[in-house]
């Protein structure tokens, strides 16, 4: 398979360094085809602006909605960006790994998103019906590819359980999957956390190694996150509100996931 | 009072930049100091990198927390991360205003935060002790201040209610108002969201003007979010879980939120 690794660390003499080439090499290994986007090492531009819109008239006001979407229709983007595209369009799987700064990815990564997420080709893709808001939540672009982070913390598992003060993991992380990755279509799996990156000796990294590559050799097999596809009935349309039978009366961020299927017969 | 203005937008000719104007000259006629930085204009460097520790020796790993320690402590950083660390000093209330981007603050606003942020300045501070676990979440370098967020959004109120499909406004700016704002000790004021920023005309233009001019009048007399401070008894120390009989079962975000006391007497 193609596997793309999406990689935000400034440091390659780090545990993120370490983990990212325990990856390329196990995959290479498994006789997957593995390209990277190493984004300080290739200085990625982090904000966007007019200068991602090559021939932006700038009598106008800057809207980067709309000039991404010119410039992606003309096929006049920024090279970096339709690098970046192809990758995209070229894997099977897309590995984000970058360490959790102040509880989200770094900017440098937050950048890539802005820039590389087109208008037309991450949002702003498929027909707006009463039955169908756009291509998005479970449709889109990357439809049929999974997606996994792997992120890093120096905080304990238990201060990113479901009642540490940090927040759970898995709702700090939902502005990401849900909103980066399930958005534009990809199949999201279950993240890969590393905790307490402070406290690491070659013992607890062989070990992280271990639990790392089993999640990789799994990837195509292993259970989705069962976030809801947001066309498929589940939602009232336009207002995309949960319809009440569902998870009813709740407002926490759990009701965007399927509930589990009771066993038939 | 004295205000801080960050402001991240690449179009003064937007919404936004209208915005960021009304703000600014309000806040001035209330008889107001007012700072403003506005981040795209100021060409802020997004990334955090060993560019920002002066000194650093490249034989060793960069590793960005040690480095930013050691130039805060040293006195040594660089002159832009300086100045906006005497900006949050001087204010007694800071304003992020910023359009909201994959469901986060765009990257040269998150690069703000990962490079002013410094090691000793708004992490890394305070004694770690069996009762008290750094001063963070209630406490901290920004102790006494007050903070809001100004966030605009293309979607629809009812698609970020606590039951539409981006996920409750309230838990996507957790991450920001209780990782990035109560963490280093800010009182966090109620968000102030525009939705629907494709459908502004002048009479709704003047309607969210009058409404954020109130909320301007009323920055330091509102009620902040109740976020539960976390040295005042409601976590375990060092698991950082809160104790069991507060929100008992609950797992979703709102249980860092402190219960309504019900009325005395």
């Amino acid at each position: 398979m193609k596997l793309l690794l999406i990689y935000a660390h400034p440091e390659p003499r780090s545990l993120n360094g370490s983990l990212r080439d325990f990856a390329i090499a196990h995959l290479k290994t498994a006789g997957h085809e593995v390209k990277v986007s190493d984004l300080y090492d290739m200085g990625w531009k982090a904000p966007i602006d007019a200068n991602d819109a090559p021939g932006y008239d700038n009598e106008k006001p800057f809207n980067p909605a709309i000039e991404s979407q010119r410039v992606f229709a003309a096929g006049t983007q920024p090279a970096d960006i339709e690098e970046e595209q192809a990758k995209l369009l070229w894997a099977d799987a897309v590995i984000f790994q970058f360490p959790l700064w102040w509880f989200s990815m770094p900017a440098i990564l937050k950048g890539w998103v802005e820039r590389v997420y087109a208008y037309g080709f991450a949002y702003g893709v498929g027909e707006h019906s009463e039955s169908h808001w756009g291509d998005r939540y479970g449709e889109g672009s990357m439809a049929g590819k999974r997606a996994m982070l792997v992120v890093s913390m120096g905080g304990w598992e238990s201060h990113y359980s479901g009642r540490g003060v940090n927040g759970a993991l898995d709702d700090l992380l939902f502005p990401i999957q849900h909103g980066v990755l399930f958005y534009p279509g990809f199949t999201v799996m279950p993240p890969f956390p590393i905790y307490k990156t402070g406290k690491m000796d070659a013992a607890r990294f062989e070990q992280l190694c271990k639990a790392y590559g089993a999640r990789l050799d799994n990837l195509f097999d292993d259970k989705p996150v069962q976030f809801r596809r947001q066309n498929a009935g589940d939602y009232e349309i336009p207002a995309l509100t949960l319809k009440p039978h569902l998870a009813p009366g709740r407002h926490d961020l759990g009701i965007h996931l399927c509930e589990d299927m009771a066993p038939e017969g």
